[in-house]
């Protein structure tokens, strides 16, 4: 399996070079009005100009840890500088909070109700005062770090429209981020606190999200972790618990416990079971705990960002636990992923097949898929592939 | 053709009758709890009993509306009276504007964020009003509507998440309801609000909305109806545009003015060669008017209400206007509904096909399908067909 396995990883390393980092580079930088265009078509012309947070902070970030992580080019360095410029000028709201989308010039167009921009311009301003030891993006990332942590109980605010006294739920999502997002920004913030955060978001994601029963995560849970018999509380995002396993994974070696790895393979490998398209492969959007139609009209569809994350959770879980049954999904997962997304000569993949796997939407960036889940991914896969070879 | 036009018509009439009517009045009471359960399976079996307020005020209207319009069946008043009970109990927050969901013993869910709510409790009350003559019925109907004429500037509130001073932009759905409302409840209104809210709506629809030069109706523009070229701005709906336009007809018959519905129907045959899948056959879901990739990750499905409207506008603009070219889509149409939709010896129609016409979600009630479009287009067509045939 040795050579496999360095083959692997070349495959993984060269299409983040040669097909995905360049595709960002050549396209998405808005050369007038600052900061990326991320609704580009299949050859990459740009075809909708607004900017939305989560993507401009998505971007710098992926060019920022190309930097810090595989080599200090200027060029990467200056797409993350680029990025972050336009974010500093106008990301956010006077409370400090981060908008949703701006236009192209960085005018506000849908207001700071999604606190997951604020978890994007964390990680991007986290990565650039590791590049650049500047104190300004240090600070942008830790207040808007304290700013998550202080809108963690009610993340949308005043948007929120759902009466907590009729049914009290809480959301996947941000404990998940955090997780990742506590690792991402340990440099900045107290010891104690880093801790506590990770301390926290592991019991909400392994024992409150996490149903013993059904061997799934839900996606939204009632205080203590109950089940709610509802839409929301049926509903199963396969891609958002899988990339969730890694995320565990990453701390379970950060946290020296072992076990919390082994525990994220077995929710990976049920997660698949349940998860895994039989008729046509790949892996569905949603599902219903029960087996009843889910709200989600695009539930049967196949995600590029689910299949991506699935690697890498595959791939770490074979790293950390030998468990064969990780390498031989991550083999199904690759052929099915490599076999359909990727867009030979024209760069980057495309993100949104039907259930068929055959391309719904020709785009290769949009609203929701900008420079993030591929090349991470790529990354992730290939550095970790290296890891197990040199084990 | 008209042996034809009479075996059409009571293909309509019987399947209100013997398919879809008695679906809903076996399945959908709440005899515990009051209102009606509107998410069940394929068989009628119950899968979620959360309330949604514009399905229960939906259900409400259709058996009022068959009282007042078909016969006077006492089981009909009663479907409509155990609706409203439940409506007039638990429906509305202090304000009194109307809930968007409560769980099934009737308390809040969802804020009164959605102005659709209201329109749909005011058809509801509406009918009944007409069904019984009760003064309580009216008040509510004539309420909720001067409540929603003054919230029709910024109808989310302060759930409204856009911010206007950018990109201010319109949506077509209210302009377009209010055509259908202010006929609905002419009754309880005094002339001069009838008469400048019709104006007022069709100037909307007809002008602002509809653009000459594409030759569309556009799901969002500008004040003075220019086009925003911004995924909400190149956003259609055919299914939407084409709806609106028998609200129109209806109009064009109270306002003796044949133009409007010469119009309507030179919109509809547009929307019809713009929207329709000249590969898989039926209506797109949405589409961009320039071509673009939606946002809509479901954009290529084959919904329900949207054939069933496109076959109420084709009868009534075959019916005032001759146009031959209405007849050919309203049968081409009516082949690709009847044999994809329906569900023979299981009552009620699929609601939610993929792109190839396969059912998506087995579902004949959910979220946002209820007692509603199926049997108001089969009523309508069937009356329609009626009326040609009487010529």
């Amino acid at each position: 399996m040795e050579k496999d396995l360095k083959i692997l990883a070349e495959q993984y390393k060269n299409e983040l070079f040669d097909n995905v980092i360049p595709f960002w580079m050549a396209n998405s930088v808005d050369a007038e009005s600052g900061g990326f265009f991320t609704c580009l078509d299949r050859d990459g012309k740009v075809f909708d100009t607004d900017k939305f947070v989560w993507l401009q902070g998505r971007e710098v970030w992926m060019f920022a840890s190309l930097y810090n992580k595989v080599e200090q080019r200027a060029e990467w360095l200056e797409m993350a500088l680029h990025g972050a410029r336009f974010l500093l000028d106008h990301g956010r709201n006077p409370d400090g909070d981060w908008y949703f989308s701006l236009n192209r010039e960085g005018k506000p167009l849908v207001e700071a109700y999604n606190i997951f921009s604020d978890c994007f311009a964390t990680m991007a301003f986290g990565q650039l005062s590791i590049a650049t030891g500047d104190e300004l993006y240090a600070t942008v990332a830790k207040t808007t770090f304290e700013n998550i942590l202080r809108r963690s109980s009610n993340p949308k605010g005043k948007y929120n429209k759902t009466i907590a006294e009729t049914r009290p739920l809480k959301g996947f999502s941000l404990p998940m981020i955090l997780c990742n997002l506590s690792l991402e920004i340990e440099h900045l913030l107290p010891a104690e606190l880093v801790d506590a955060t990770i301390e926290k978001c592991v019991r909400e994601v392994m024992d409150v999200f996490y149903n013993e029963e059904m061997g799934l995560i839900l996606e939204n849970v009632g205080p203590d972790g109950s089940i709610s018999d509802s839409f929301e509380g049926r509903l199963l995002n396969p891609g958002h618990a899988i990339e969730a396993m890694w995320f565990i994974m990453d701390l379970s070696v950060r946290l020296k416990r072992p076990e919390l790895a082994q525990k994220a393979v077995k929710i990976i490998l049920r997660t698949l079971q349940y998860g895994w398209d039989n008729e046509f492969g790949g892996i569905f959007y949603f599902l219903d705990c029960k087996g009843y139609p889910p709200q989600q009209l695009e539930w049967d569809q196949k995600l590029w960002w689910v299949h991506v994350e699935t690697l890498i959770s595959l791939i770490k879980g074979y790293e950390l636990t030998g468990d064969k049954a990780c390498f031989d999904w991550f083999e199904k997962v690759h052929d099915y992923t490599w076999s359909h997304f990727p867009d030979p000569g024209k760069g980057e993949w495309f993100g949104y097949l039907n259930r068929r796997g055959e391309v719904l939407l020709s785009l290769k960036g949009g609203k929701w898929k900008g420079c993030f889940h591929v090349p991470r991914g790529l990354f992730q896969v290939w550095k970790t592939l290296e890891r197990i070879e040199n084990l």
